[in-house]
């Protein structure tokens, strides 16, 4: 294994403890985000900070406040140019029960590791996946936001050990496509760019924002809608995204083979000098 | 508030506190039970213990040694004759990601807390419960156990701030009655007793499978089986379980008014002798 450095940050001061009693331990009440440091800032912070507010809101969970969040972040990342910061926020600590009473305040963790060491052909020649067997529940409620309960994706992400194989794609319940394991996913087809529909189910995630909005500055064609297993076997180009490794081509899902296609490059492009991938 | 007495062992050694990287903490990726301490033991141990194992059996956790978690229990209820204690197993403490290596050893924490001061109506004439807005996801890989993915239920039981509200029915997606946010759910109708079936969703309750077997026992008509809006609203009795409170009967969802009827009562004398509510 890839050795790994981590060292955390508990509201603010060095500690790797978390109290038991916490509610992001007791029912995975909390929420996160996963942040690449790029030149020693976080480019996408904005947009990571939005959706950390909005998951705060459809879980009730107090907002921290955003400049000691900010300060905090500066003090931990201060000597580290290049890695990833691990930022959860959880509803804080209570006492038994799924009641909440009204006085929590939010406890806020921060985790750095190093940046992880993917093969450089993950970007360029693309990665082999598969399609899992887990299958995303449908719940509206809690859908689109990055919440602490992921036990579907520890239980899909574990149903292989073969390393040539990098991610896993999950179908909802229904048997849509939805997203990776650890990604967004984009299909192009009939000229299109479409990424799968996460009303329902699935995580808005921050590069897929990046990737949406990048399309429309571009004026590419693109669409938000169902996605079938019949519109990813027939698809011109598949690419996956998330905010630490900005695209990666896929070059097979289980015995189906992609080409690593020109909208797919034409956005790498531009998706690798925001986040500094060389 | 009641104030609540807690203390904690972590791994065998009176703490408080969990390391920031159990995968408990950073996707709920663990199992708890919630048991009743009578007289000093768990009545229930066994139900609980085997529950347990099933969740650690579907979630590939690594089972902990059963006479260590026995002993340590024992060594920290040693001077507790009544009382609650959480037990929670988490797959360990790993590194960045959803993927499990290997190596990982199972943490054990146990949790003491009071009896909570339920009113003795609650058991007697009944309680005043309210259907949920949140639904319960269809998710058959998680159906059953009872693992710390519970921000369905934090959703649900804060929907409302009513303490004459005691519990909060959930429906699934499809509009099926599966069980309280707390308890499980039986009605009385047409001389039979049925509880939904959790196939798809829902928690296998320890008290749940003790009135099932109470009920084999006594050869009393029951079933297994879908319980839809009408058969809640039709039933001529209603009573809800779990290994802490027993049986409490329901006296009111909503506008509808159930009477406690002979059969809850029934049953409801018996689960009492086990877990000695006077």
């Amino acid at each position: 294994m890839h050795k790994v450095t981590t060292r955390i940050m508990v509201n603010g001061v060095m500690s790797s403890d978390i109290n038991v009693m916490d509610r992001g331990f007791q029912y995975g009440d909390g929420l996160f985000e996963t942040m690449v440091i790029v030149n020693g800032v976080l480019p996408l912070w904005e947009k990571h900070w939005q959706r950390l507010k909005r998951g705060c809101e459809i879980l009730s969970i107090e907002l921290p406040d955003k400049s000691k969040v900010e300060h905090d972040i500066s003090t931990f990342i201060q000597d580290i140019p290049r890695g990833i910061i691990k930022l959860i926020v959880t509803r804080g600590i209570g006492g038994r029960g799924y009641a909440v009473s009204e006085s929590l305040k939010p406890e806020v963790v921060l985790i750095h590791s190093e940046f992880p060491n993917y093969p450089e052909h993950n970007w360029q020649e693309g990665i082999t996946a598969r399609l899992c067997c887990t299958r995303l529940s449908l719940q509206p409620a809690l859908a689109g936001i990055k919440h602490l309960n992921r036990l579907e994706q520890v239980l899909a992400r574990n149903e292989w050990r073969d390393a040539e194989i990098v991610e896993g794609i999950m179908l909802d319940i229904q048997g849509h496509v939805i997203e990776g394991t650890m990604t967004n996913l984009f299909i192009m087809k009939n000229d299109k760019v479409i990424t799968p529909d996460i009303n329902q189910c699935g995580v808005a995630g921050v590069m897929r924002e990046t990737v949406l909005d990048l399309l429309e500055q571009e004026n590419i064609p693109h669409e938000i809608k169902t996605v079938s297993q019949n519109d990813l076997g027939s698809a011109d180009e598949v690419f996956l995204t998330n905010s630490v490794i900005g695209i990666w081509p896929v070059m097979k899902i289980d015995d189906t083979v992609y080409q690593v296609g020109e909208v797919t490059k034409t956005l790498q492009n531009k998706i690798n000098k925001i986040i500094n991938h060389a």
